[in-house]
């Protein structure tokens, strides 16, 4: 199957404890069906082998769907399950060795918090970054001081490569989100935690087709 | 660098927490000087740039004094390290899995606990078994019930792989364990906690090659 072009304009990001009790597969189901097109799947506490099987599980769930899966940290799950990619963070493995792993054409992405963080992601082999927490959010403990629009458009200026705003972003902040330099939309809680995980996705991604339309 | 023989006489699994405040690559060290030819590098709360980081500088300490390295459930960073292999639990990714990520020639260990499990690991692509726990443990929370020396002989006379014992093996029960049928030990705290690592490590080593002597 030839892998979709890189959409990042919604991304969903899985949290299992926002999920109101909702099965994983159904959310992110919906969360595709409503225009997500990128999924990244994190998973803190679930075993390797879990973690391995949820990874294949998401594969075979979205890609037939026109959208990519890439697994937080984990290269080796990544690879396990032929995702597309791996997001990793600051403590996780570095940009330069996950690449080495993975290859030239798998996604990755790396997250950034403030303008040194941004700066130091220059020249390194990664396809996005995630950008936040653009504003104050309670989904991620160690999400550090939110950057707000702001910080979020000096860390898009110094980037490289496209960057994704994440960190408690909703339909109401979406559009200034965009407008301060970010590709996309990295959404926690405004989809697993939705009451109806179809209808927010199609809110946030006719934000994001707006907003492009206007460019 | 030729890869050393495979030599599960002396197996040391590291656990930061033991070490009585000494540092890891100290220990190591001493329990390699001692005779330990496998480590076992097990982390469970460290990020995985760190993970990678401390398997890099093992790498680089044992394998120049002839012996070998494996990670703990972490395939990405027993490669990123070009470690000598992995052990894996039964949670973790499946040796079928590992095998095709880390190729023929990497070492695979499996954990076992009892005659079920035993009996499963039949035909799975590894190397050796670590069968336990023997006796009761306090290093490892998730360690299952103690098989004793008679569960030791079942799982030893199941495997199609080398055995190694595991579970509060001690310089006072080593023969007994090797005469149940181990090829090995695997040690935690008999070296991690020893106060002279060196030593405890030559004396497990003495009684492991007198075994061998014996047979």
């Amino acid at each position: 199957m030839t892998r979709s072009p890189l959409d990042l304009g919604l991304y969903l990001v899985t949290d299992r404890a926002a999920l109101l009790g909702r099965d994983l597969f159904y959310v992110v189901g919906q969360a595709v069906a409503g225009g997500a097109r990128l999924v990244q799947l994190r998973e803190k506490r679930a075993c390797t082998r879990e973690f391995v099987e949820l990874a294949r599980g998401l594969v075979a769930l979205v890609r037939p769907l026109g959208a990519q899966l890439v697994i937080n940290d984990r290269v080796d799950v990544a690879l396990a399950a032929d995702a597309d990619g791996v997001h990793v963070g600051q403590d996780d493995m570095h940009p330069a060795d996950v690449r080495a792993l993975l290859g030239p054409h798998k996604l990755i992405g790396l997250s950034v918090t403030g303008e040194e963080e941004a700066r130091a992601a220059r020249g390194l082999p990664v396809d996005y970054l995630g950008a936040g927490p653009v504003f104050a959010t309670t989904t991620k403990a160690d999400a550090g001081e939110p950057q707000g629009l702001a910080g979020l458009a000096r860390m898009a200026a110094l980037a490289e490569v496209p960057v994704v705003g994440i960190g408690a972003i909703t339909a109401a902040n979406a559009a200034a989100v965009l407008a301060a330099g970010a590709s996309g939309l990295a959404v926690v809680s405004a989809i697993c935690a939705a009451p109806d995980p179809l209808a927010a996705a199609r809110e946030l991604r006719a934000i994001v087709d707006a907003a492009r339309a206007g460019r």
